[in-house]
C-alpha cells in the first residue's frame, strides 16, 4: 500500500473542473468550426531535434527530453506551432490555404512558484499558405474576437500593431542611422516592458542602448501621436495593418472600439514579420491569449517561404476570467436528475430503472440510485454533495399513481409529477 | 532547415481523421453523461513509483519512464485506471459511488510491428465505492452497450461471464482437490485461449498443468452444457451474475440476444473478482472493448477495500469496425460552405464577408475563399480537394441582384438562390 499523490506542479481535473473546461473547449471549438477551421491532432512526443533550437535558449531549458526504451532522444510537446511546421513540412500535398484548430496539452518544465502548471492546454487557430495576407489577417482578428465574443466577455479589446509599425517608429526616432536586425529587436524588447516599468523605465533601457535624451522624447511623442491613429492615418504607417484593421471593423463586423491600436505592442517572440496582436480585458493586467502574423517561421523547418499567421488562446486565463465574470456556470456534476427510493418494494426498483431510462431518452441527464435499501436521507444527501439539482423519488404509492415526487433540491420544494410533467419541468 | 517526421510508432491526425474522431469521443460522450457519469482528468505524468508494479512485469516494460530536470522519476500515463484509483485515493471526499469518464490518451513503448501504437485513446467509465454490486454491474452492462447501440452497431453483443463461474468450473471439474488461486489463474489463462488455439489445444495445455483426460471430457462437457444457459440457469452458477443479466435484460432494456453468457470468457487480467464482459461483433474477432468488476484493485493503493466496476472502449478498433459498417460517414472538412469570387468588383468581396458571417449566424460552418484575386476554377479546384459540399459563387451581376449562385460540389448542379434559400438548402 503506498501513498498516492499528483505529481508535483500538475494538476488533476475533478468533475466540477473537468465540466467547466469541456464547456469552454467546446465554445471555442464552435466558432472554430463556424469559420471552416479543421481540426488537427498531432502526437504528445516529437523527435527531440524537432523541439529544440526552435523556441530560443531559454525555452530549451523547459523542454520534456528524454530517451526513449529504444534509445531514440524525444520530447513531449511544447506548443503547437512546431507541430504544425512539421505537418506543413511533412503532408506537402494538403491544401492550402490550410486552416486549422488544434486544442492539445502542451507541456512545460516551467518555474510552479508562478503559479504555472506543467501540463497547460492551448488552443490554437492559425492559417497556412494564405496568398493575401491583409484578409487572411482580418480573418484572423475576426476569429479571434469573434472567440471572446462567444464565450461571453463584452469589453474585450483586440491590441494590435505591426512590426512594420515599430520598425517605422524605431526607424524615424533615429533617422539616418543604419539600425541592423539584432539592434532592432533590442529596441523592441525594451518598448515591450512599457506596463511592467513604465514611460521612464524604458527610456532609461533605451538610453542605456544608445538612444539621445532628444531620440527618447521625439520617440514617446510620436507614441503618444500614434496611440490616437485610427485605420486611416496608420495606412500612412502600415498600409496592410490599416486594410486589415479596416476590413475587420467593416466586413467582418468587429465593432470599431474593440479594435484598439497600439503602437509599442510588441510580444516577445522574434518570429513575427507582420501583424501582432493580443486580447486585453479592460481592468485587468496581461492579455488572455495572441497571436500574430510569422511568414519566415516554417521556412526554417521546409527550405521554402509559407506565409503564416495565427494566435493561440490562454485557456487557463481565459476561463479564470470568464468565471470571474460569471460568464461561465460552476457545475459540480452533469447530472440532472437522481432517481431514488422512498422503499424498497419491490416493484418500485424496476419501476425506477424504466423512468431512467425514459428521462434519459428525453435527453435528460440521469443517475439512478444504485442501492434501493439505501435510506432516502442519504440518497438526498449524496445529490446534495454532488450537486444534482433535482431529484426523482419513488415508492410503493408513486408507482401505484403513475405520479412521482419531484424535489428541487435548491429551494427544496417538492411536487408530485407524471413523467412528461417531469421531462417538462427539469 | 531539416525534415521533419512523425515519431515513429506514433500517428497525426490530419482533418479527415481528426473530424472522425472527434464524431466519435461526442458520442461516447454523450452516453455517458445521460447515465450521469462526470468527466475527469488526469495529468498525462505521474510519478513512476505510482505506475511501476501495478501492470504485471510484462507491461512494466512497456511504460515510458524518465527522470524529470528535477531529478524526478516520472512516467506517462499507461492507463486510466490507476490513475483513477490515485484520484480515489487523494480525494478520500469524493461522493460514492462515484460514477466517472474519462476519455485521455495513453502511451506504450508497445512493438509497432503489430500494428500498434505508442499513443492511443481510452474511454472509460467506472463506478467506485458502489454498495450493490449486482445493480452496479447491471447499469455498467446497460451503459456498456448503449454506447456501441448509440454508435450504430445493431449485432453487437455483450459477451458475459464471472470470475465466480471460472471457479465453479474447475471446482467442479477437479472436485475435492485443494486449488490455490495461482492454480486457479494458470487454469483461466489457458481457458483463454480457446479462440486462439481451439479447444484441443486448451485441452492439451490443461493436461501439462495437470489435469486428467477425465477432468478434460467432463470440463468441455460442463462448457457446452452451460454455454447454452439463460439467467435462470446461471442463478446455480452465480446468482449476482444472473441478477445482473435478468435486470439489465428486463430493466434496463438491452435485447436479451444482445447478451452472450460464455463460462470460459476470463479476460487476461488477473485483478478482475466478479462480472467479466467483452464487447463482439459477429464476424469479426476480437473484442471491441470489455471490462470487469474488480473489487480489491483500488485496495493496494489505499490500505482499504473500494468496490468497482467498469470498463474501456476500445477507440481504435471501434472506429475501425463503425468505418467498415459505414456507421460513420467520412468527413474531410468540417466546412459546408466555401463563399467564392466570379470576379473582383469592388462590392464583391466586402458582399463576400457579410454573406459569409450571415451564414455563419445561421450556424452553418463557412469557409471564405481568403483571395479574391485568384481564378473561380482555382477556387472551385480547392473546394474540391478540401471536400467542401458546397460553393457560394459571388460576382459583379450576385451582388446586384441580391441572388448567389450555390454550386452543390457532388451533383455539379448549380441554382440562383437569395440567402435565406441558401441557409434553407444546405
Amino acid at each position: 500500500m503506498q501513498q498516492l499523490q499528483t505529481l508535483k506542479g500538475f494538476r488533476d481535473f475533478l468533475p466540477n473542473a473537468a465540466i467547466i473546461r469541456k464547456r469552454l473547449t467546446e465554445k471555442i471549438t464552435n466558432v472554430f468550426e463556424k469559420f471552416g477551421y479543421d481540426p488537427l491532432e498531432t502526437p504528445a512526443l516529437e523527435y527531440a531535434e524537432n523541439l529544440m533550437g526552435k523556441y530560443g535558449e531559454d525555452a530549451d531549458k523547459l523542454l520534456y527530453i528524454f530517451e526513449d526504451r529504444g534509445g531514440r532522444k524525444v520530447g513531449l510537446r511544447y506548443d503547437q506551432t512546431v507541430p504544425l511546421a512539421r505537418i506543413a513540412a511533412q503532408y506537402g500535398d494538403i491544401p492550402k490555404p490550410f486552416k486549422r484548430y488544434q486544442i492539445q496539452p502542451v507541456w512545460r518544465a516551467d518555474n510552479t512558484q508562478k503559479g504555472r502548471y506543467r501540463e497547460f492546454l492551448q488552443c490554437d487557430a492559425d492559417i497556412i499558405g494564405d496568398t493575401n495576407a491583409p484578409i487572411a489577417d482580418a480573418e484572423i482578428l475576426s476569429l479571434f474576437w469573434n472567440v471572446y465574443k462567444e464565450i461571453g466577455f463584452k469589453d474585450i479589446k483586440i491590441v494590435v500593431n505591426s512590426r512594420k509599425v515599430l520598425k517605422e517608429l524605431i526607424q524615424r526616432t533615429l533617422a539616418g542611422q543604419d539600425i541592423t536586425q539584432v539592434k532592432f529587436l533590442s529596441y523592441v524588447r525594451s518598448l515591450d516592458k512599457f506596463v511592467k516599468i513604465g514611460q521612464e523605465g524604458v527610456g532609461k533601457e533605451l538610453v542605456s542602448k544608445g538612444m539621445t535624451q532628444e531620440n527618447i522624447v521625439y520617440l514617446f511623442d510620436r507614441i503618444n501621436e500614434w496611440s490616437t491613429y485610427d485605420y486611416k492615418k496608420i495606412e500612412g504607417l502600415d498600409g496592410e495593418l490599416a486594410w486589415s484593421i479596416q476590413m475587420a471593423t467593416e466586413n467582418f463586423q468587429l465593432p470599431t472600439n474593440s479594435i484598439k491600436f497600439d503602437p509599442v505592442l510588441s510580444r516577445g517572440l522574434d518570429y513575427y514579420t507582420g501583424l501582432i496582436f493580443e486580447a486585453v480585458l479592460p481592468g485587468t493586467s496581461g492579455s488572455l491569449g495572441g497571436g500574430g502574423r510569422y511568414d519566415d517561421l516554417i521556412n526554417q523547418f521546409v527550405g521554402r517561404q509559407i506565409p503564416a499567421v495565427g494566435f493561440a488562446i490562454g485557456f487557463d486565463r481565459t476561463l479564470e476570467a470568464a468565471k470571474e465574470l460569471n460568464l461561465i456556470k460552476d457545475e459540480k456534476t452533469v447530472t440532472k436528475v437522481l432517481v431514488a427510493y422512498k422503499d424498497n418494494d419491490k416493484d418500485v426498483f424496476p419501476t425506477a430503472l424504466d423512468l431512467s431510462t425514459k428521462l434519459r431518452e428525453a435527453g435528460i441527464n440521469t443517475e439512478m440510485f444504485l442501492d434501493p435499501k439505501k435510506d432516502l436521507d442519504k440518497q438526498l444527501k449524496y445529490a446534495n454533495r454532488k450537486g444534482i439539482p433535482y431529484v426523482v423519488i419513488i415508492g410503493e404509492e408513486e408507482v401505484k399513481s403513475g405520479k412521482y415526487k419531484l424535489k428541487n433540491m435548491e429551494s427544496g420544494e417538492q411536487k408530485a409529477f407524471s413523467l412528461q410533467e417531469i421531462i417538462d419541468s427539469v
